[in-house]
């Protein structure tokens, strides 16, 4: 598997962009395109919560019951969630807009809306911007550039990801953004996540593969507990890297499962890194546990604790948040067993030793605490299987952003 | 029931005491006694955390297996929590100590601890402490609060409350007093909370009362969704008001619950306003639910919610917050049937109607959101049930009072 830059547009046959619409900010990018020249196979995840978004109604119909996927239509600013028929209605004009500009089926049109819950899209603007979209597509790697900023909202920076791998002798890419940073919490987030791939395979395995590594990648972040109206998932497969179609789990799928997991393990800690008000990427790694859902709820606990997460903004070892968050995360084990670490830029330190405090060094722990990117490393001695999440610190900003982010 | 001054010294035959024990805290109380002239009834219920505290432990045994309980230590500043079994011995050293000084059996001292987890307790300062509080121990009003005032870790106002009933013709006086600002979160919390009364009533209905009273009150508030290693809840009756034993549930029985309700729920609400960092108490109230259970889980998640309490002190009637945080609190209903309040000072105004934001008046709005306690009413309209669960807003303070908790 090999590292490459770019995102959406990094395999072959897929365009992008990234226009200003007016949806709701001004003098900025607002929405997004991705467009496949050819069909796609197409697989998806959506939001857990009761309350679902409009578009994720519109989304889940189209990746059960279309024949195939050709485009994406995105903005950022307004979810169109707790928006009634009136909502949903505009998933079905915006993709109307979209399939005519585009020469395509209208039920091949995806749409994804994040942003303020409650207000209704304005309709006009958004077939405004489907024109412009439309028109600024291109394969770029700038037009992928385009389209990933298009759909921040309190993002800080932009995330994509792309790989390539082979597949039955021919070059197969991977590629993906991703937006998310608050409303971040398994179950699928107010993350939109988009990958795109050339490869050829199977509906059913593509469905399989992206169920599958989502429970290890973006279902392990949480920044705030807050399960989102709107996340999706999805990933658009066209074939065009010409290697024969995968149908069954063979050596090519593994490759393909180790390409997507890569892809969406990297922009799951770009999201918990980016969390809103986040200072550092706070990583828990639980091992030897007793079953791997043990060590996913472990871990999980430890980086959605607010006392654990402002610890980490703290810079501050305190080893009591870690196993209080460990004994309420509904795993009965014996406390005197654990043993914790706390670990960044290749030091370790260990902290707790049998449930106790060890007699560590706290300017030394400060100094751990302290990077962009740490570590609590868990080790329940209970058996072999292990999980890792991913979060970040709680901070005055968290606060900032969110008393007031209509305004 | 008439509601009177007071707290845990309110009841005929009890004492209390809070003195400086200098266990970490300098030049403030952070010992508590409170003691009985008579043999108390006890009931309690404690933390569901799987790390329980040690104090934690020599109390579930006081509880369950001793024929009665006369005295509670508590100290303040650390947990005894994550201690081992040096932690336990220092909890038996402690009852030790207590029950000499009182000339009461050893296995009649229950004890509590708050604080700092994973610290050992400095054993002589305790026993230092121990004489101390036996020495100040008085039925005064003053000593009560001071019995309350010593407990306080992160609390800014001590909590009591106290009320009085008629029970076969004698009077009968209900006192509690109790702790908790962070860690705060139900399957009790790190609160340690303590209800005196001179009822006669036999154990089993004392300890049912209680556990059944909590799932309503205690358990029903959240400040940071942290569930403590100690928390702890203890009822003591002494028997003194002279009342014919309550053996059965019959009104009398009816009449102490009401009175241990309102104690409980009193004092609950005092933690949850007074959380840390916190500038309003935020209640939710579910109605016309499916199910009492279901309107438990549904209003608790919306208390609980990161987004809502940071909502609450930017004084912003984010409705899709609400939404939100119903939508993923494990319940299946229509998101198109909810209608959604905001209240406070007596005005209400209505913020959504059947799953839409109403077209109601942001100004108004966020003047109901700006006072001392607010309430969100939610109406399901699903069925008969209702609960009601009490939060706080997410302030910089919170983060400013956690990321160096320790220092």
């Amino acid at each position: 598997m090999k590292i490459i830059e770019g995102g959406v547009t990094a395999a072959a046959g897929f365009e992008a962009a990234g226009v200003e619409a007016d949806i709701k900010y001004k003098n900025r990018k607002d929405m997004s395109l991705i467009y496949s020249r050819v069909p796609c196979r197409a697989a998806g995840v959506f939001t857990g919560n009761v309350v679902k978004a409009a578009p994720v109604l519109w989304d889940r119909e189209v990746v059960a019951h279309s024949p195939y996927a050709q485009a994406v239509v995105v903005n950022a600013g307004i979810a169109n969630a707790c928006t009634g028929k009136q909502g949903y209605e505009c998933c079905r004009q915006t993709a109307q807009k979209a399939a005519q500009e585009l020469d395509i089926p209208e039920d091949a049109v995806l749409v994804a809306s994040t942003g303020v819950i409650g207000w209704q899209l304005p309709v006009d603007r958004i077939m405004a911007g489907v024109e412009k979209l439309v028109r600024a597509k291109s394969d770029t790697p700038e037009a992928g550039q385009d389209a990933v900023e298009a759909m921040m909202t309190t993002d800080t920076v932009p995330k994509q990801a792309a790989v390539q791998i082979e597949v039955g002798g021919k070059t197969v890419t991977v590629g993906g953004m991703c937006k998310g940073s608050g409303m971040i919490h398994p179950d699928m987030s107010t993350m939109l996540g988009f990958i795109t791939t050339d490869l050829a395979i199977s509906r059913e395995l593509l469905q399989e593969a992206l169920s599958e590594d989502v429970v290890d990648t973006f279902n392990m972040i949480s920044v705030d507990g807050d399960t989102s109206t709107n996340d999706t998932l999805v990933v658009l497969a066209n074939g065009l890297a010409g290697n024969p179609e995968i149908t069954e789990k063979n050596a090519d799928y593994d490759k393909f499962r180790e390409a997507l997991g890569y892809i969406n393990m990297t922009l799951a800690k770009k999201m918990a890194g980016d969390g809103e008000g986040a200072t550092a990427l706070f990583e828990t790694k639980v091992i030897h546990a007793a079953t791997k859902q043990e060590a996913r709820r472990l871990s999980k606990s430890v980086i959605c604790s607010s006392l654990t997460k402002a610890m980490i903004c703290g810079h501050d070892a305190n080893v009591g948040r870690i196993m209080c968050a460990l004994g309420y995360a509904g795993v009965d084990f014996d406390p005197e067993q654990v043993d914790i670490f706390c670990e960044s830029d290749g030091n370790r330190m260990q902290i707790c030793k049998g449930g106790m405090l060890t007699d560590y060094d706290e300017a030394e722990a400060t100094k751990i605490l302290s990077a962009a990117e740490v570590r609590v490393l868990v080790d329940m001695h209970r058996g072999e299987a292990e999980a890792v999440a991913w979060g970040c610190d709680l901070t005055y900003d968290y606060v900032k952003i969110n008393a007031d982010y209509r305004s």
